[in-house]
């Protein structure tokens, strides 16, 4: 099938989630959910369109919206074929091509946000041309045609397109087995329901047994306000939990290097599998030295982890125990895919960021593809679940027994209902006309 | 003297640059130097302003522009006796107050590209206020004084304040020694006039006879594009030099890790001082993995690294032998300071990113400082000089033999002239209307 991508639309779609205090943590005290969101119009005669999503927390949306109108020209006027017969030169193009604004991040920031709402939608257009989810898409690739999707610029230290289709025909055999298997079994998923920062006792022992009876065996705790309360909290959901179930803990960047320490031996007596985000992102060397100094307790951070650069210093470290990586922060699912096979090689499991808005669409079809083609296992690999904003979505996620199953529709599973897009877009939408006119009133 | 800030004017100011090759090098062949602009309007009697850039190479400028306008509510209706009293405070609040903001970095890429237009308009404000140029107003503090300016969230591992007021307390007997000799003497320039990629070997051999009958006795040179034409260009620029006089090299980034060591160790033969940017600018690791294999060829990187763990890491990773911090990509003066101490604790000489349009304007009250209160030495240390754009300034760097004369008139130096404000506002400016409809016809 030809087709051209003839124009692009871009709308700044927020959820006032601020109103109740679902998402807080220590350093995201009130987020508005949002995404500045893309359509790629093409001229297919069956009405195909590429839809894809930055997400953001509420202001600074506008900020995103307009770097993606600054970058769209780059893909209007391009052909789905001549993007696909080179997806690594692609992406090139697009984040280092125009010198202009690659000077903005470099791949990083505003203007990467920006590329991976564009490069998302990309993918999804593919994947609809070709009558397939993505994670089905990636999957039935030859390791060579996935690896032509990649620009291993700056990583071929860590690893090269040759290591990289080794790695990738290190799991074809297994490949048709660990499909079927998810499809009839689904990918084991983690909650955050009754950890969040705002709640209280009773809503933390409320969900925290809703989440059991679901089948939740794997539970995460907000933490990082107070120290004292961190340990309260941490005692009640042990209480409700047991000692068989997993806790994991995230502390949203909150703490220095040596802060982080402290309290993590501190909650030790908690027994957390994992230390979210206990410092800054871009502190390699500090996650690196506080993994060395609270073992057995793992250390996990990616959703702010802002390019493969990034991810591949990380594995080299020896920072991480497990790679948190975001398929918005990231410059979309290129990046994402030589971030997988860069933990592939260094041995860590990836699981990666959900929650927001439309990210635990986009990251079932990430953790599905790197079972069934890239690591082909789910040792240590739990899938972030939040039960926010899915009926936004036209394919959400279906979660069975605290497991995600398989979409099916072709797709980045990313495309909202023409009704949200209508409703919630900023700030002329019914729904924020309604809130501004009751704040006045 | 009491002072509210009323409210924020903001300009998108831009120079078709492109038009020569003045500024070309082997990743940003055709730059438009460009400006974020910010004007701080305050109720004081005498009309005082701050005013500050971020600055940017053409395109994108609209999106750090979009930004500014969304961080400016943070800072309308403030005292500048309310910042000044806790300045360390008030750049926590800008930086990491709104979480919805800081999701979009955090403290990297545009939104810190924003940042530091807006602080180091106040701090030009300020400095206006006490009627003393930045670098005066900063020597004139007490060591406790300056460090109340700086915000140590996530660096407390490499320098607590304790260690950076030990620092400034050593430099405080010899300050008036070396400020005299300064206003005497300049601080010591580099240039980088003949070695732009663009030009011709005429050029450059032309370029380069005037820069040592001017006194420059260090020159950088361009490279990247390609290593035999590297090779050629080196070997044109140490004809004309010499071998006592000093070449350093800049590859903008072009380079992979593995590349740089053996282009370099190629490029030795011509002696390099340094090498600037040899590949990506988040790579720590590769920075230090780089210098440990091409000594003695200095390591040199900073113009993007773009924030202080950034640079902490560079100075614990042993990455660097030069540190050349942006005043305008980290985030304003209170960021640069801190990186500054830092350097000074590791004994690592910083020589400033210079250049573009604006820069110089900057570094040069940054480096002055550094020199009379911080390191207290001009060792190793040569502050890059670009001989562009000076013209649209009120108080542009004044050069003498080579060496940087201290700036006089209050401000951070950085104040464009309303002539140029009005001509080159982009696309609206006559500058830009005309060259609109010459290429139209």
């Amino acid at each position: 099938m030809t087709l051209t991508i003839t124009s692009v639309s871009i709308r700044d779609i927020r959820f006032p989630t601020s109103l109740s205090l679902d998402g807080s943590d220590a350093m995201n005290s009130a987020p508005d959910y949002s995404a500045a969101y893309v359509v790629l119009h093409t001229d297919s005669r069956d009405g195909l369109e590429g839809h894809g999503l930055t997400f953001t927390i509420g202001r600074g949306n506008e900020i995103c919206v307009a770097a993606i109108q600054s970058l769209a020209p780059r893909i209007v006027g391009l052909s789905l074929e001549a993007i696909t017969a080179d997806m690594g030169a692609f992406w090139h193009d697009v984040t280092a091509g125009d010198s202009q604004l690659r000077w903005l991040g470099p791949e990083k920031g505003v203007i990467h946000l920006a590329t991976a709402a564009l490069v998302n939608a990309v993918w999804d257009l593919w994947a609809k041309a070709e009558g397939k989810p993505v994670w089905k898409l990636l999957t039935d690739m030859t390791p060579e045609q996935l690896v032509k999707c990649l620009d291993f610029s700056y990583v071929t230290d860590a690893i090269t397109p040759e290591e990289a289709i080794a790695l990738l025909r290190r799991q074809v055999p297994g490949k048709s087995r660990r499909e079927a298997h998810l499809v009839e079994e689904g990918y084991p998923g983690y909650t955050t329901a009754p950890g969040w920062l705002g709640y209280s006792e009773e809503k933390m022992r409320r969900l925290a047994r809703e989440a059991i009876a679901d089948g939740w065996t794997h539970i995460k705790q907000k933490i990082g306000s107070d120290i004292e309360e961190d340990l309260r909290r941490a005692a009640i959901l042990r209480d409700e939990l047991g000692w068989d179930r997993t806790l994991m803990m995230d502390a949203n960047q909150v703490w220095g290097v040596e802060e982080s320490i402290s309290n993590m031996r501190r909650l030790a007596a908690f027994e957390p599998w994992w230390i979210e985000e206990p410092t800054n992102p871009d502190d390699i060397l500090g996650h690196a030295t506080i993994r060395q100094r609270i073992k057995p307790i793992g250390v996990a951070t990616g959703e702010h982890c802002h390019n493969r650069v990034m991810f591949k210093q990380m594995f080299q470290a020896e920072a991480l125990d497990f790679c948190q990586l975001d398929a918005a922060r990231l410059g979309g699912l290129n990046e994402v895919l030589i971030v997988l096979l860069m933990a592939a090689k260094f041995n860590v499991p990836v699981c990666p960021h959900g929650g927001g808005v439309g990210l635990c669409e986009y990251v079932q079809n990430i953790s599905m593809f790197d079972y069934i083609a890239v690591s082909g296992s789910l040792d240590n690999r739990v899938l972030e679940y939040v039960d926010h904003l899915h009926e936004h979505f036209l394919d959400p996620v279906v979660i069975r027994r605290a497991r995600y199953m398989p979409p099916k529709r072709p797709g980045y599973s990313i495309e909202m209902t023409a009704e949200t897009l209508e409703r919630y877009e900023y700030p002329n939408g019914p729904v924020w006309v309604d809130l501004a006119q009751r704040q006045q009133a």
